[in-house]
C-alpha cells in the first residue's frame, strides 16, 4: 500500500473552511527528487442507492454552484463529525427524499478525485423504503426536488447529461447490473 | 439546468496552485438567504478503460499524496490547456502503459465532486492495442506500475480496496456489463 511513497518533508496549511481545508505537501519523490501536492481534506460523504417497491430509483436534483447548474444524483450528503456511515446514509435518505428505511446495506467505498482530495464516499443501497409522516428537515443551505425513475429513465438522463456525477453514474451501472 | 439557482453575490479567490484552485463564493440561495460556498476549480481529466486482446484490463499502481497510499486505477490524467480530451486520452494511455491505439471511443464524462469542485473526468474505451517501441516518458513527478488483470481479479482488488477510486469502480461495472 506504499509503493512509491512520498514522505512529507513539509505541510503548509493553506486554508480552513466549513467544508474543505487546504494545504501544500512538499515530498520526497521515490527518485529522491522533491515536489508540491496541494490537498484538500474533506469529512468523507456517503450516497444512497435508493429503490422502491417497483424497482424504481429515488434522484433529487439541487444546484452545484462548483458546476454553475442543477444536476440529478442520488441522494447524498457529508458524514458529520463522529457520525457512522450508515448513520448518514439513514440520515441524508430521510432528509432528501422523505423516505427511511432499516434495511441500509453497504455497497462499496471510493475516494472521488485521489489525485487531490482525500474525500471518500460510502454508497449503501436501501431497500423496504417507507415514508415519514413527517418530514426530515433539509440544512438551511440546501434545496432539493425529489424524483422516482426507472434505470432506462436514469439512463436517459445520463445521455442527456442531466445525470453527470460519479457517484450517480456508478449507481446506474450497479442497478443495471442487478436485473 | 438552472433549478434552485444560487446567484454569486460576490467571489474571494483564495489559493491558485499548478493544479488547482479554491474560491469562496458569497451566494444569494433560492429563499433569498445567503450562504458561503467553498469551490475547487481543477483543469479537468481523462481516463481510459483500456482493454488488452485476451479481454483483460491495464490498471496503473500509484502512490497518491491525499490518500497517503497508493492505489490501483485505471489510466488517466489531467487535461493539459486547449488539448481535446481524445488527445489527453492517448497520451496518457502511453505514458502510463507504453500502449497506443487508434481505436478511442467516448464513453461517459461526469463531475468527481460536484459538491466542491468543477473536475469533470471524460471516460474513453481503448481497444486494439498495440506497444510502443519505444516508450512515452511519465511527467517527473509521476511513477506508476502497470499490470494486466481480468474483471474478476479486478473485482478482487475492489473488494479489499486496493482499487478505491470513482473512475476504476465505475470502469469495472462498465466492463461487467459488456460481458
Amino acid at each position: 500500500m506504499n509503493k512509491f511513497e512520498e514522505r512529507t518533508i513539509q505541510s503548509t496549511p493553506i486554508f480552513n473552511g466549513k467544508v474543505i481545508s487546504l494545504k501544500v505537501d512538499d515530498v520526497t519523490l521515490p527518485n529522491g527528487a522533491t515536489s508540491k501536492r496541494e490537498i484538500i481534506n474533506h469529512p468523507g460523504a456517503v450516497a444512497v442507492i435508493a429503490i422502491t417497491e417497483d424497482n424504481k430509483l429515488l434522484l433529487v436534483e439541487q444546484y452545484r454552484k462548483a458546476l454553475e447548474r442543477s444536476i440529478i444524483e442520488i441522494p447524498a450528503g457529508k458524514l458529520e463529525k463522529g457520525e457512522m456511515p450508515i448513520m448518514t446514509a439513514r440520515r441524508e435518505l430521510e432528509e432528501e427524499t422523505g423516505y427511511t428505511t432499516d434495511d441500509l446495506t453497504f455497497v462499496q467505498a471510493f475516494a472521488t478525485s485521489p489525485g487531490f482530495a482525500d474525500e471518500i464516499i460510502h454508497i449503501y443501497v436501501a431497500k423496504n423504503l417507507t415514508k415519514l409522516e413527517v418530514a426530515a428537515e433539509l440544512d438551511e443551505d440546501e434545496f432539493v426536488e425529489l424524483m422516482e425513475v426507472t434505470v432506462q429513465e436514469a439512463e436517459a438522463m445520463v445521455a442527456d447529461e442531466r445525470i453527470y456525477d460519479a457517484k450517480t453514474a456508478f449507481a446506474i451501472l450497479w442497478m443495471k447490473l442487478q436485473q
